[in-house]
């Protein structure tokens, strides 16, 4: 520990006798690092049979072995990167939410360790032997599935976005929440395994007049919702794995449902039944809830796309301040139209665009990496970004947004973010325009 | 309880009554998952009010409230999906192996509580505000980087594999471990998040002699691998996150090398030192390790690339006995030269082969997911599967591999594995041909 901080004492010492590069990111890059010969030449690392000052305690000490940790946990370093919740923000933590650091996060996968929850009864805890999945309503011939049913039929592997309705919810009326967890934290992105819920509902054999499927969870609410059968046919699953590994009790362990690009409430956690109907069955959380109550006083309802959106997560109110010189703009778009074709960024509250790279995998309704970088000098910032889809569709900006739905709803502010950086680095949720 | 119990019994009771549809697939699965219109028909689930006998437990109680765990972990019920080692196989497990349940798991992203380990000396670790990368040697300006510098380059997300050198090594002299996780479990697949090496080691300036790095780690054994220039600018990546967080621990955080698509021990964990020469160091992990012992006596060195190799990891020796019906064979496959390009699976010992069908994301360097879906009458099987990658290459034989490189070697041993499938379900390891 010693030797290393003696580093940092060399750095900061001689951090400004750089010599810069020519090229003008390489500029950047320098001044960024503070690195100098002079430092570097200083014994530094790599010498254990002297053991200078400088080699560290954990190059000195044997570590732990293997399987110390059979399932493993993050560095004790990272406790701060963790799912938060707003204890204000509902009556109970039963029937609340917790956020993804989107913050402290980067690439497209979530871990799911940090995925966010909202739950309406709190975590069902379902026994997997016990566990069963009933297909009933017009159908030839109702079926019950047990798990290991589910685990025998043929099965596909997709990532998908999962976004809450709400996210962002909190931000119609202005800017509230200063980080991008609680403003954007609503949303995740994990690799699914399961079973298309085509191949099930044909197993079933649907009737002619079969319109519509009500899914049903296992938890105390009994949370249902109505999907049309297009939808249900199309790209639906029911997904029992994320990335790799069974899902999480608190995301829906051992089965759910996955509606890609759809709103997070109709993935049905838990799922115990699916009733095939003629109509729509009008549950609670599609009409006192889920719906977006406009300025005429008539609200939207089945509102179920997630419209294309983005959000910078770094540099954001929660990281450390901004310093001056070469800057990584990072941030995640998502779709539930398609494919995220193009994100833009602006330093300038919208002024002024530029396309952002998209780095990374860009698949159908899932989160893509965009980054932009630049030299920062100081100046202070408006940062914002939007996302264009593969339809054609351009994220709006909140003014926009609220021209058209008014400040009544909840649900579905896919509104453009911006992030006051200010001249000293700190960085704050504001509203431009 | 009482009720999803109820289920069971009238499944098992009513289950061989079932109506079978007309087309194969559907029998196969009427007869695997054993429906009944009968079942179904009994009053089930969904009934709140009567509060039927058969509604679980999990639905008359409120659950755990939201970010109960702020960082989650997995269902209670999947305990048995752990990293485990092999006590006899190192004199301490300091310097040992742990290894990933690849039977447990599916898709194609591994999670990070679940990626195998090898350690020289434990696991470092080391606190990221006293980590420095220093870059030396044949360069214009030797550098020293702290983490928070190494986030202020651009950067990349890519999904590789990384598989160690002496994954299935147990097997060279013949079948010996009794399931994938022991066999093949040396190998997992993430999104890594970093640096290009070649940006790091341009800002330092190569000079022209510049043909080799050596990378050496933090940890007490310092483990270094010599690495050719040519590979370094390609695309190695000094990398600081998988699946979206920080490096884990025992992953090598704060940062590590990645190598893609060569053995896993060059990927120098806790990153400490590039050091750039103009020949190989000659490193221990270069000479007396990781090289391959042929039968002239000669060894063959420097056999970074890891070829391609699929392994069945469902039906397995770890899994519950297979039961007849339809039935999916999962397994993964991956090639250090490309993409997979190609998977085969053979039910008799390599002397038919059909065509897998290969699902989800196809990455370069990066695992695969197949499957084979079939209805097994409940005769034995000689299950085995085998990858070509896009240089055409075909994953050979265990005996093909011998008859090149003898028994002596430990290492590079990517020979098609053989599941034996007995007529009462159970599957054990064994050699064929």
């Amino acid at each position: 520990m010693e030797g290393a901080k003696g580093n940092a004492r060399d750095k900061d010492t001689v951090g400004d006798a750089v010599g810069v590069a020519p090229t003008s990111r390489r500029k950047f890059l320098a001044a960024a690092v503070g690195l100098t010969a002079a430092a570097a030449a200083t014994p530094a690392l790599g010498n254990p049979n002297n053991q200078p000052p400088n080699v560290a305690d954990w190059t000195r000490t044997l570590g732990d072995g293997v399987a110390t940790r059979p399932y493993g946990h993050p560095s004790q370093f990272e406790k701060e990167v963790v799912r938060r919740d707003v204890q204000w923000l509902t009556a109970s933590r039963e029937s609340s939410v917790s956020f993804t650091p989107l913050h402290e996060l980067d690439g497209i996968i979530t871990p799911n360790g940090l995925c966010f929850e909202r739950h309406h009864s709190g975590i069902a805890e379902v026994d997997p032997a016990d566990y069963r999945l009933m297909i009933h309503g017009l159908v030839d011939k109702p079926l019950l599935f047990t798990l290991d049913d589910l685990k025998r039929f043929p099965r596909v592997n997709k990532i998908y976005f999962l976004e809450c309705a709400a996210n962002s919810g909190m931000e119609w009326r202005g800017a509230q929440l200063n980080g991008c967890q609680y403003t954007h934290g609503m949303v995740h992105c994990v690799m699914y395994t399961g079973v298309p819920l085509k191949i099930l509902l044909e197993e079933a054999g649907l009737k002619a007049n079969a319109k519509w499927i009500m899914a049903e969870g296992g938890d105390a609410a009994a949370m249902n919702r109505s999907v049309p059968m297009a939808k249900a046919l199309d790209d639906c699953l029911v997904a029992y794995r994320m990335n790799g590994e069974m899902l999480r009790p608190e995301n829906g362990y051992p089965a759910r449902l996955v509606v890609p690009g759809w709103e997070g409430n109709m993935w049905v956690k838990w799922l115990r039944r699916i009733k095939v109907g003629d109509e729509p069955w009008f549950t609670r959380e599609e009409t006192s809830k889920y719906t977006d109550l406009l300025e005429t006083g008539k609200a939207r309802q089945f509102t179920w796309v997630m419209d294309a959106k983005s959000v910078i997560t770094s540099p954001s109110p929660q990281v450390p301040k901004l310093g001056k010189g070469f800057t990584v703009v990072s941030g995640l778009a998502w779709s539930g139209r398609g494919t995220v074709k193009r994100v833009d960024v602006s330093l300038d509250g919208g002024r002024n665009w530029r396309e952002a790279r998209i780095d990374g995998p860009v698949f159908d309704k899932a989160c893509v990496r965009f980054y932009y970088e630049f030299d920062w000098n100081g100046e202070p910032l408006l940062l914002q970004s939007r996302a264009m889809d593969s339809t054609g569709y351009v994220q709006p900006s909140k003014g926009d947004l609220r021209k058209l739905r008014g400040v009544n709803s909840i649900y579905h502010n896919n509104g453009i973010q911006t992030w006051h950086v200010k001249a000293d680095g700190e960085v704050e949720n504001v509203e431009v325009g």
